[in-house]
């Protein structure tokens, strides 16, 4: 028998878009798989609902995998797969593999030699980056920044420097942090580097904005508010400051 | 009169997929824009063709942009924006702004306060990302590499390198360098070392394959050629080979 396929299976970024912001060819996969392996149980089972899938729910297996997939269990999920039937993994938003649990389950499946097949939906981070007009033939993405005060600082103050080879920096955050991190980016970068934020990406007031931190820093506080909404941030700092670290001439 | 939107609107990868590949969102905003502004004029009119654009082609605006935009005519390019019309930014395949034109144009709308909305559809960076099984937590899209043969050697080293704290490396490769490219990665890079192949993405034979460098030698020429067919390239190297360069133990 021949091996079946492993999908990844992007999810909408906002409630009740499904149908609208994934293509055809997605929608086909996600209604013909019956095996999901799922970051979460309960919000797969709500997408494939949202998709209409044909079969009744209780019917479709979906094994949790959650945000660190055990690597213990991951042989045991691919056995279906090398026995021949087609499985699916889903994260609770987004792109699997990608800022998102899955990558690992992938890897095995590739020494496994199983056919794995991405198909196409949102990212935040990649709408985020063409939406930012900041530049998109070198990027890098580097997940989470330091919680801590003094950390966070420091982190900035690299990304900014890398940045300076025109190499754009994006990251996320917990949506509740936005407002401070946003506060922490006007603190520390230069006036004229250009800072991003891609907040509700295919949602209802959705916006991507880009302006230098002067700027951002002119605007009133209600103005630049991201509070507990889904925020992707992106900066590219000009090139002509090598020799600033921090928003201040080293002299 | 307010201003219009300008719309990031991807395309299709592969021939005669732009409705299974674009979401219904996507395509409904392709065919309702009547300004186009185009890497390519021809392909645009092509892919407005495959949407079934309701209005008859010849009523459209299509202006061309071209590979590297002409700085001095992006004002005017967006001023029917400015004065209240939608525009469609669209790239011979995949997504404006991402390894292809349009950031400039983008980054321009963002000065004049212009409304910006990215579109959801097919990036081959984004897919091979997810179809590779490497890290997505942190990674980073470097473009083309340099041509010649020792400046190439020597860029695949930086970039074995940088994958060593955990960071994805991907870059592209005009197609008909493709195999040339490999049997670069192969003479250069460690033999545990991942590499991803991502061939022809959302196409009749899409493929792709993460192997380690080893495994990827032991092939055969024919099973490893990727002649003409677009290609994706990523690697990660294994952290704990710290005192490696370029697969020769450094003593």
């Amino acid at each position: 028998m021949s091996a079946g396929t492993l999908f990844l299976l992007p999810t909408p970024l906002a409630d009740d878009t499904a149908v609208e912001i994934l293509p055809a060819a997605t929608l086909a996969t996600a209604r013909r798989v019956d095996l999901f392996l799922a970051e979460n149980a309960k919000s797969a089972r709500a997408f494939l609902k949202s998709v209409g899938h044909p079969r009744p729910l209780q019917e479709l297996e979906v094994v949790e995998i959650g945000h660190r997939p055990d690597r213990a269990a991951i042989d045991g999920w691919l056995q279906p797969v090398h026995a021949g039937r087609d499985a699916a993994i889903v994260s609770e938003a987004g792109c699997p593999g990608v800022a998102d649990p899955g990558a690992e389950i992938v890897a095995h499946a590739h020494r496994l030699g199983l056919p794995v097949v991405p198909l196409v939906g949102p990212s935040s981070i990649l709408l985020a980056l063409m939406g930012s007009g900041l530049n998109g033939q070198a990027f890098r993405f580097v997940g989470y920044l330091p919680q801590d005060g003094a950390g966070l600082v420091v982190r900035l103050r690299e990304l900014e420097q890398a940045s300076r080879k025109a190499e754009t920096q994006v990251w996320i955050e917990t949506p509740y942090r936005n407002d401070r991190m946003l506060a922490a980016v006007l603190a520390t970068c230069a006036p004229d580097t250009l800072l991003t934020l891609a907040t509700d990406l295919t949602g209802t007031g959705a916006s991507v904005h880009t302006r230098t931190v002067a700027a951002w820093q002119r605007l009133s506080p209600a103005a630049t508010a991201r509070h507990r909404r889904p925020t992707v941030f992106a900066l590219l700092a000009t090139a002509r400051h090598q020799d600033r670290t921090g928003g201040r001439i080293s002299t």
